[in-house]
């Protein structure tokens, strides 16, 4: 994997800010889609698992190869189909640090077939602590003439409980080598409600002040005029059941990408993403994440290797989500 | 290390409430004090560095030996006076792979040697997604009878924003294994404000209606009648300025143990940790990191090694809360 990583950092060495190199993958493939890499051992092919287990009696060490494989295969199916891969941190972590290292391969791995990668940890600390964070996800920890990029993404998610400080640290990486993050603002998980949907003494809520916190800390980065989003994203959840709240947190958040999940397996369909497009069918990023990886479970689809049962699945989003896109 | 995870692993077989292994502990040693272990290589002694330059190029491999060392000896150092470590995820993270081993390492041998270690990483996404974070830090990996316990702390801390879904998933941890969590409350750092201070349309603080969620959560928790307090902790800065605001606070987590950061290097003094406590001083763990384990950095504790440093410091610490504290 060494050579691999190489060549991707040398390839990143101009990069373009991680916004535009978004919006110009999503021209180039019409597809808007996210494939979510959200590995679970209960779910995988029984071939693949019998091989992992003949391999490693060491839970960690199994598991750690079985993601590669699946996740190498799927993003070999998908390079040309979706925008970005988004690898769930916690699959991962759950396999201790093994499972981090096959986290490492498929974030390069990702990037060398020419997919954006994003890591979704959703990080969140004081400033000190995000820069470590940082050069973990998204930079490089140097020290004495030594370097190393442990996971090198294109773009992290984080999370807004401690403010801005969450994403200061991370603008310098944002500008010097085109990295892109995506904040927190709307989940649509049953007790999302509890704290984002509380209603503030201005008539807001919770969720809405973070979108304007992410569009304040996008409008405190210079960037080229012909960019149209900053390097602060935000995730709005693709199956929010009130189109005019999705509608609502889109116009707060008009310099930010939106990074949708939910959609597929967690139920979100492409009319409720279609309020999360900007004008021209600019700035949105859809992610599915079962619906695509374990496709192959489908009782229709079955007989298909999961890397082909998610070609199938994902050119299917693309197909319902081009319905929505006004372009 | 694998022999000490399997001592650890047996002494934990039938543990009692998390919160009721704080308060032993804090009642045997006389203390509330937390080590955190924040590990840098931008502050490490010298001759530590040396050494891991001498062993390895890999600035991964390199790091990770260092912080291993380094840990391990504070927790020596430490481990009749402080109650817990806390270790920083992000410190580790920002090395990889080889990061994370350390991370595991560094937990396993400060159980061993008495201390209740918490990971700091301050994870929070959906449900499905916690039980993965709550397999990796506190509990089990288990698959067709193998298991892996990658990190096997005693809590973690974990941020509200998705809602008490972050929380669920591992209450079934915490009554299984005597596992505990520290929320998320309230936090120090400049940008702490934007989103905890904000007002709501009942008058209260989003810091405030995070603390009732955690007291809900910690009320529909069966628990002995001995226990004072449920699994759910919460954290406070240990420097708030306004000290009606921590008596507010900890009046509404009336049920929870309280994790406190920011003492010492951050800026917080026994006084303003005082609000803090409950009555009879109970249910409060106070950290600091930067003042522990660069000690050796102070002009004064020239020439202690950090270990001697941080005995020194500590000894310090449990002097000045000894003051504030209401036994």
């Amino acid at each position: 994997m060494r050579d691999l990583r190489e060549a991707v950092s040398a390839a990143a060495a101009t990069p373009g800010a991680f916004a535009d190199r978004v919006q110009a993958r999503v021209a180039a493939l019409g597809s808007v889609a996210v494939l979510g890499l959200d590995p679970d051992l209960r779910l995988m092919p029984p071939d693949l698992l019998r091989r992992a287990r003949d391999r490693s009696g060491d839970l960690q060490e199994l598991a750690a190869w079985a993601f590669r494989e699946l996740g190498l295969a799927l993003i070999d199916a998908a390079a040309d189909l979706a925008v970005a891969v988004k690898a769930q941190a916690a699959c991962y972590e759950r396999y201790g640090a093994a499972g981090m290292a096959a986290l490492a391969d498929t974030v390069a791995y990702a990037r060398a077939a020419g997919m954006l990668a994003i890591v979704d940890g959703k990080r969140g600390d004081i400033a000190e602590t995000m820069a470590a964070y940082g050069d973990a996800y998204l930079g490089e920890a140097a020290w004495e003439g030594l370097e190393a990029r442990p996971f090198d993404a294109d773009a992290m998610t984080i999370s807004p409980y401690l403010g801005g400080d969450v994403v200061a640290p991370l603008l310098g990486l944002c500008a010097s080598r085109g990295k892109g993050l995506f904040c927190l603002v709307r989940t649509s998980n049953p007790s999302a409600a509890d704290l984002q949907r509380l209603q503030l003494a201005d008539g807001s809520t919770v969720a809405e002040a973070v979108a304007d916190l992410v569009s304040a800390l996008n409008a405190g980065v210079p960037r080229p005029a012909a960019s149209r989003f900053g390097p602060v994203g935000a995730v709005v959840a693709a199956n929010l059941a009130d189109s005019d709240e999705a509608g609502r947190l889109r116009r707060r958040l008009d310099s930010a990408l939106i990074l949708a999940p939910g959609f597929g397996a967690q139920g979100g369909s492409a009319e409720q993403v279609r309020p999360l497009f900007c004008e021209h069918g600019a700035g949105l990023l859809v992610t599915a994440s079962r619906s695509l990886i374990y496709a192959y479970r489908r009782p229709e689809l079955a007989g298909f290797e999961p890397a082909a049962a998610c070609r199938h699945a994902l050119t299917e989003m693309n197909r319902d989500l081009a319905r929505v896109w006004p372009r």
